[in-house]
């Protein structure tokens, strides 16, 4: 059981899920917060993500999350019922407004059904409790099949601390935030500073590297919570590099890795675990968008599926993301076997190999530009009809 | 039967298809060529490409396609069997090599089989005719279920004209020419000039405004081939607006517009054609990245295939094309008839519409941004599961 000083969370079935699974989730905090967020860059963005982009510079005390219904693209009726409802869990708790954060993931563009969730309120915050992360992580979930959760311990200077983390997300998934909510507790005593730059990078080389099938969607959210410094006893860690803060940002980024791969793992449909990493790349930028048009390319993600070393269409897609590359000097392995060398067949290759090298389970690309020092690493997996079944009838 | 004066056609089966099916294909002319051409933007770019780029700038007065072997991504012996190729044409017509155009489809990183070709080319050279045009443009299929083909007159300055075309392309096809070979033959008079300007807009219009899957490939090749001005009589089209530069441009536009909705309607695995036009957008630019991305969207080709009307994935699409507009501004009409007005579902939405309206097998959908004047039409199909079957097993 994932727990940690001072929080509390509870999960609830409130009626917004056809399927009477846990659908509201709530954290509550006995010290005051500070959140590092990161939300979509789609334009469109639902209405609790603009409350919460307006709350994120306030303390926090509680965190509420509804599945089943994205509270997306309904106009001046999202914002107010998005209010109400933190306006209910505000007179049930006496926490500030202004002191909540809340997000929503689910259909857009249907009206939430607040009286719903105003009725669930009450009992959401009384069974908050220590023992409640299971039924949070659980309520957050939309195609989800399985909760996705993570536990660690990390030692700054001696003392020991604890990060626990959930995350929501299957189809949908790409950089940018896309239809993922990610939320990480810690009891570190991060300073503002080191925070929110250990967040932000951790976010880029985790829920910013995974794609399940290229879209992105209104309400994506990631936050980290940590008690807040100017409530808390103690120093707190500067944003400087030591010891300290690289132990901080490596367990924070091993959480977000861990939930990465569950998402990606869950891809809707998906059988196949796919990890790409572009070495040798010009710059990190350009290792990464090589990296995702190969992740993204349905050619690519059927080839998977079909288990049919079409590696031409790697190339293709190395060729049309457009980095800076010599085209005919890239070599490509999978699972550690030269498939490619100077962009033709290796000689390497043999048959046998050829027919077995995509029947793993797991299988790790690797691609090498031979033409700078940077590299990169995203997570995908493969195009199934289950995820055409998934998304054909996603609402009904 | 497609019959233009001066150009005669054949195709062969030479040995390159399991199925037997033709897979070289010919094109000679009476009169000396020009050709206006627009090769794929990959950097990878298969040989074919990179010598067809070459001689584009010569006198053309043959073309030669092979189906089943693209001739990407084999390195030297690439160029070196491209080469023999038209070595054997040339040797067998008399054509000097530098006035051979040639081209490649179909499975990336094999070598070519030259001998079977070679073997091939004095039966394809000897039938040529001028009746020859249906096995040229079945000659160049390739996952394609029919073949493609466009026949128009124009009337310039009270003379006749011709156009005709053959195209190639079902899946991997997107903007910047993917997977698809594009072939035009006219007999209008056209100066260098007024062709370039004509060919590439066209060409933007129609087959960089279609999209499958979103992939592009290393082979993508169109071109407009008119007799060469200087061996031709008379005067020549101007690149000047006038009617007959119009009537020219029109008559060129159609054909590739025939031609590109051909392909989109032959899309792997696709039961419906999807035209997008985004509306009052700030610059055509902007218009044609909106419909694209929606296009390109997994979710909304999904939505399309379970006739599941999830607007929600419409503007999620939009939102994240990160084009200028107002994101509480939006209407979406569908077949004309309006489903979300100022970014919230349509009051004029009732449930049997919203049942029925993506039924039909063919599906307008008209994205108005409010922000601007320009406007753009993009063209794509459904994702269905026999995309997947077709895909994960291209190769066997």
């Amino acid at each position: 059981m994932e727990r940690i000083n001072n929080f509390i969370f509870s999960g609830k079935y409130c009626g917004l899920k056809k399927d009477g699974s846990l659908d509201l989730g709530l954290m509550m905090s006995a010290v005051p917060l500070r959140v590092s967020a990161v939300f979509t860059r789609n334009k469109i963005k639902a209405a609790p993500v603009v409350i919460s982009r307006k709350n994120s510079g306030n303390i926090i005390k509680a965190l509420i999350v509804n599945s089943g219904n994205a509270n997306a693209c309904n106009g001046k009726y999202g914002i107010s019922d998005a209010r109400k409802v933190i306006g209910s869990l505000s007179k049930e708790t006496g926490i500030n407004k202004d002191n909540i954060f809340i997000c929503s993931t689910g259909v857009i563009g249907e009206r939430l059904n607040v009286p719903a969730i105003e009725g669930a309120v009450p009992e959401l915050a009384e069974s908050a409790d220590a023992a409640g992360f299971d039924d949070f992580a659980r309520a957050i979930m939309t195609t989800d099949t399985f909760s996705k959760k993570v536990s660690s311990e990390v030692v700054l200077d001696g003392a020991k601390y604890k990060i626990i983390g959930a995350a929501k997300g299957s189809g949908m998934i790409m950089p940018n935030m896309a239809t993922m909510l990610a939320f990480l507790f810690t009891d570190m005593p991060l300073g503002k500073e080191a925070a929110d730059s250990i967040f932000k990078e951790c976010v880029e080389k985790s829920f910013n590297s995974i794609t399940v099938d290229g879209d992105t969607s209104t309400n994506d959210t990631a936050a980290l919570f940590y008690p807040a410094p100017e409530y808390a006893d103690g120093k707190h860690l500067p944003a400087k590099p030591g010891p300290a803060f690289k132990a901080a940002k490596k367990a924070v980024l091993d959480a977000c890795l861990s939930l990465a791969g569950m998402i990606v793992r869950d891809g809707e449909g998906a059988t196949k675990f796919i990890k790409i990493t572009v070495v040798n790349a010009y710059t990190e930028k350009d290792a990464k968008k090589a990296g995702l048009t190969v992740a993204n390319s349905p050619l690519f993600k059927t080839m998977i599926t079909g288990e049919d070393l079409n590696w031409g269409r790697i190339m293709a897609a190395v060729g049309r993301s457009s980095v800076r590359m010599r085209p005919d000097n890239i070599d490509i392995y999978i699972n550690g076997k030269p498939v490619v060398e100077n962009s033709v067949v290796s000689e390497k290759l043999d048959k046998t190999m050829e027919k077995t090298i995509l029947t793993p389970a797991e299988i790790h690309f690797k691609i090498d530009l031979k033409s700078g020092k940077s590299e990169w690493t995203v997570l995908t997996c493969n195009l199934t009809k289950e995820y055409i079944d998934i998304n054909a009838s996603y609402r009904s």
